[in-house]
Formats: structure tokens, C-alpha cells, sequence
């Protein structure tokens, strides 16, 4: 029977060699060998997950906090580097994701079964 | 190159196959055909389902409800066939976490490279 490990490893070299990641890295060393782009994509990153965190925990976003965060969302768009960053991380989540649903159908299957 | 789609499939193909995938079918379909141990398997899904939420929102779990949580708990423990079926469910788990860690290292390094 074929061994999960041994095909995670070869899926994993698969990555690593993708168009995908391969244009992450690319935009990903970019930006953070720009001053400037480092330090916008940071400050996009924190504020996303400080607002995440609040809605999550069911905490109010204060109004000062959303217009921080859409400021620093307009910044982002007026930055191509970081436009392409976050369009390559997108497109190598999407993928990943794929391959989580393609992999754990089985279990769905399964739980679908008896719902 | 190779084809990440056709790596997944492959690799959910050896999912559906693996000890771990079978094992985990035998015991919940075992426990579903058992009309006790169903309820019982449902009632404790929902009360770990509902202490969860409240706690990832901060809302406060009643002592009555811990107390009802408790019951449940040991009453699972006193059902070998729920228990199987939780070993199994960790068991499979696990192996797909794993998994999971393998592929996606190639971005784990990539960001940690940054960090």
C-alpha cells in the first residue's frame, strides 16, 4: 500500500516547485527588501488580524479603528508591490485549499453519510 | 512537472485506503447503528461544540453547564464503543494534521525566513 508520509513529502516538493509559490516568494522578498512596502504590508497584516481578533471574540471595532484600517487598505491598493503580494498569497491559499478538501473528502463522505 | 491535483488525489486515495481511515468508518458507523450510543455520541459532540464557542467569545460557562458537560463526559467513558470511536477520530486526526504540516512547510520557511 502506498505510504501517506511518502506521498506528503512528494506533494510538499510539488509546492515548493509550483508556479504558485514560486511568484509568493518572488513578491514575498520584494517586499520585505522594500523599507516602505515592509512596513505598509506589516501594518495591513496586524491591523486585518486586530480586527479579525475583535469580531471573533465578539468585541466592537471602534470607529477610529475602522478608519485606520481603511486608510491603511488605501494605501495598500496604491502600492502595486504589495498588490501583488497579496494577489499571490491568495492564489496559493486557494490551491492549498483545494488540495485540504481534495485530500479530507473521504472523512466528509463519511460524516455526511449519517447527518 | 508533476501536477499538485494529481498528487492530492493520489494521496486521498491512500486516505480512503489507510488503517486509520477504515478504522475510524468501523467505529462510527458502529456507534451510528447503535441507537444509545448515537444519541450519547451527539449529545456529547454538542455540549463540547457549545463550552467551545463560549469560550472563543468570552461569554461565561454556567457552573450548571460544566456540571452537565461533566456528566456527559462520564458517561462517554463509561461507552468502550464512543470511546473507540474518539481514539479513532484522534487517531485520524492526527495523521491529517501531519500531513497538513508537510505541505504546507514550504511556506512555513518562507515566512519564518522574514520573521
Amino acid at each position: 500500500m502506498a505510504n501517506l508520509y511518502d506521498q506528503a513529502y512528494d506533494l510538499e516538493k510539488t509546492v515548493r516547485e509550483s508556479d504558485e509559490f514560486n511568484k509568493l516568494t518572488t513578491t514575498y522578498e520584494e517586499v520585505m527588501n522594500n523599507e516602505e512596502a515592509k512596513e505598509l504590508f506589516e501594518k495591513f497584516r496586524n491591523t486585518q488580524i486586530s480586527i479579525q481578533e475583535k469580531q471573533l471574540s465578539g468585541a466592537e471595532v471602534s470607529e477610529n479603528e475602522m478608519k485606520a484600517a481603511e486608510l491603511v487598505v488605501q494605501q495598500v491598493q496604491g502600492n502595486s508591490l504589495i498588490q501583488q503580494l497579496i494577489e499571490a498569497e491568495q492564489r496559493m491559499n486557494l490551491v492549498l485549499t483545494e488540495i485540504s478538501q481534495i485530500i479530507t473528502k473521504p472523512l466528509e463522505e463519511l460524516y455526511e453519510k449519517y447527518d
